[in-house]
């Protein structure tokens, strides 16, 4: 008889695995039965802001592969099913099936745990209130939609993240008086708040009413109940609709119940080879908790990168192979409007929590050659190791072809590179596509120099 | 009395190094002399092609620094002075006004021999007729764009290397009827030919009429003597206007002639402090002879980026500094109307010849997600070691946002990373910017089963 491995979660870190094994090992030899609660399979959370904006005009267009598709390819892959208990002694699932409330026993020989990750919802007055949404499903993202095809006009987001920038972005590009409202005095507390304001600054330029160092204290609804304002430390911020962007947090709630281990971040433990605490079980994805190489802490990270990769790694791991995740180092990107913004490794402060003296040098340079058209400005910053000068982190904005100059750096600092071998690095020169010398470089000639008294 | 530091070129490698030096040390504790036979100092030479494009109206523009900028910083630069003669044991130079033909002695201290490369002229039949042109200097691009202002509308380009194909692309967009003869079976000898046959879609797409595998015989004139057609192996090209794209090779000559040790490409042999065989005596730029650091074999790469690094190390270390060169990995991109092209590494032929026994994977993907607007094609070819999976080369060809992925892969080869390694690397991801596995990942990961026998 074929052994069965039950995947709980149908997306990313759930479905890359059941791909992976299932080119591994045919159907006689191996059954993959995977259980997700909502309705689809695979889809595109990160899409979701280009679905509101009306850039993707379907949400069928985000999803990667149907539950048809991956039945066809020999994986039981079941929507609308949800795992509500895991039994590890008799090696089975409690299963709900949503439609109907019956409840089965699905046995497993090898389980993967990847239930991903649920938006973080504050505990204030009216959250629950019509018009205020988090936006992590296809479904939040049609009821986003439809309430501005409805007709709402002012819309505020709650949180200056990624999402929530994204969001502002997909809502300013629908025609809405868009305000956003963020605890910290600059967005994106993922980048150092001297790069940050630059990001406001661009925000500010899109026609995004910042409300900076403002916190969120609940939401208030008219007579006939619908949504009419945020209320802040500020004061009111009208509002026809609100969207969330608060961040996330595993979905380890379950994994827990049964005894697996749960780490510091909240999410479950797992070794290098994505092995949980439990024999034959696996965890992949957004519900995970995973090694940061440069701090050497462990962290959660909710990227369907991240979470495609574990999978993988599952996929191998679960039929016999060897193969390991090697951690993350932080790298995002994302883009508002013609504004793009980057960061790789350690931020200055988060260098200092993680126990490092850095020093950080800020360049102000162009993305192509000063003499060649469409030169764009763009703001390089990178932090250093004082004394060796090592990489530690690296942040940028700028405008079209800034971003994903985030990589070169990510490569740098993944591979432990100092800032001076970093300018040294033979790249890509020609001039529709950098200067002589690259912001990447003169930034990395700067931050070698504050480090460590640089030689020229 | 000032210790005096003389400079024989006014370009990139020359150049920076006087600027570098004159930071570190006052004009009172050294004297900066630079010699450079032309008109200008540190102009742009790869910006030549978008100026005869017109895409840069003024060859000003090119100008990075005038003469007499550097000379407001203590850089006593004279254009139209030809250095002559080295003589080593007297330290000077022979140096001759160009204008007047004057000469003189200039003595040194210490010497930069920064002098550049010169373009290949093959000796043909009619190679110096009227209208065949080379393209190195402003004034080289002067002639050719006067040429084409004054009604030149059929153009022969000779060699598909980078120069070639950036002056392809300028005069198909000045809209000139525009051939490439190429001796080789497709452009770009710089790639492996399955992906030069992707540049020669490329350039057929923008309207190019190709001559490949074909040889140049000459260059026949008309009874007037002006240009009319090259004579090539399969029969005359009709031409207006030539120009050669036939490589470069190292200006070692005057080296050569003072006794200093020149390598098996042509160029100055240097030490990793680029210093030469001749105590106190440098070389920089597309002169010397330099480390590839993948094939371990000396290479000269003439790139303005190497120049401007190889003359920083330079004024660091006639200055008592300590800085070393660390050689190339022969990264290049280039840009041909909406085609982009990088290579970085070795090719298949190139890692052959160097020992390797490799296996390469070629993927096509989308620069984006596939639900974002506009993700254009890519397509990305990884060449690994058998065996160890080690990471020897990449290639790219593809449409915006496709030739400056070959950063990454440079930094990982640079790193000495293997494939595996690198299609696990945590590079910024959304979906304006790339697929979640990004195509780079992915023909990692290829190469890695093609080298190794992968896992997964």
């Amino acid at each position: 008889m074929a052994e069965r491995l039950a995947i709980i979660g149908g997306d990313a870190g759930g479905m890359s695995a059941a791909a992976t094994a299932r080119r591994r090992v045919g159907p006689d030899d191996l059954d993959i039965v995977a259980f997700e609660r909502g309705s689809y399979t695979s889809y595109a959370a990160c899409g979701l802001p280009y679905f509101v904006a009306g850039v993707v005009p379907e949400a069928d267009r985000l999803v990667a592969r149907s539950p048809e598709k991956f039945r066809a390819q020999g994986i039981d892959a079941r929507t609308g099913h949800e795992v509500v208990a895991i039994d590890l002694d008799r090696r089975a699932l409690r299963v709900r099936v949503i439609d109907s409330g019956d409840e089965t026993w699905e046995p497993f020989d090898q389980l993967l745990v990847a239930t991903g990750a649920t938006p973080v919802r504050p505990p204030l007055p009216g959250v629950d209130a019509d018009g205020v949404h988090g936006i992590q499903t296809i479904t939040d993202a049609i009821a986003v939609r439809d309430r501005i095809d409805g007709g709402a006009n002012r819309a505020v987001v709650v949180g200056g993240g990624y999402i929530g920038l994204e969001m502002a972005e997909a809502m300013v590009l629908r025609g809405l008086k868009v305000s956003l409202v963020e605890m910290a005095e600059q967005p994106m507390s993922t980048l150092d708040p001297d790069v940050g304001a630059l990001v406001a600054d661009a925000l500010r330029g899109i026609g995004v009413d910042l409300h900076l160092g403002t916190s969120v204290e609940g939401f208030e609804t008219d007579a006939s109940g619908h949504l009419s304002a945020v209320a802040t430390t500020a004061g009111d911020v009208p509002a026809d609709v609100v969207v969330l962007g608060l961040g996330v947090r595993p979905n380890s709630a379950l994994a827990a119940q049964a005894g697996l281990a749960i780490g510091v971040t909240g999410g479950i433990v797992t070794s290098r080879t994505m092995s949980t605490s439990a024999e034959g079980v696996w965890a992949a994805g957004d519900c995970v908790e995973t090694y940061h190489r440069v701090s050497r802490c462990p962290v959660s990270v909710a990227l369907g990168t991240h979470a495609n990769k574990q999978g993988r790694v599952v996929g191998v791991n679960a039929t016999g192979g060897y193969l390991t995740f090697p951690g993350v180092i932080g790298t995002a990107i994302t883009k508002v409007c013609e504004y793009e913004v980057g960061r790789t490794g350690l931020t200055e402060r988060e260098a200092a929590s993680a126990g490092f003296s850095s020093a950080a040098a800020t360049v102000e340079g162009s993305t192509r050659a000063h003499y060649y058209p469409d030169a764009a400005p763009i703001t390089v910053k990178v932090v250093a190791e004082r004394g060796t000068g090592r990489l530690l982190g690296a942040q940028i904005v700028g405008r079209e072809g800034a971003a994903k100059r985030i990589d070169v750096m990510a490569a740098a600092i993944w591979n432990e590179m100092t800032a001076e071998e970093l300018s040294q690095l033979d790249l890509g020169y020609a001039p529709p596509f950098s200067p002589v010398w690259d912001p990447v470089l003169i930034a990395a000639r700067r931050a070698a120099g504050a480090s460590a008294g640089s030689a020229g």
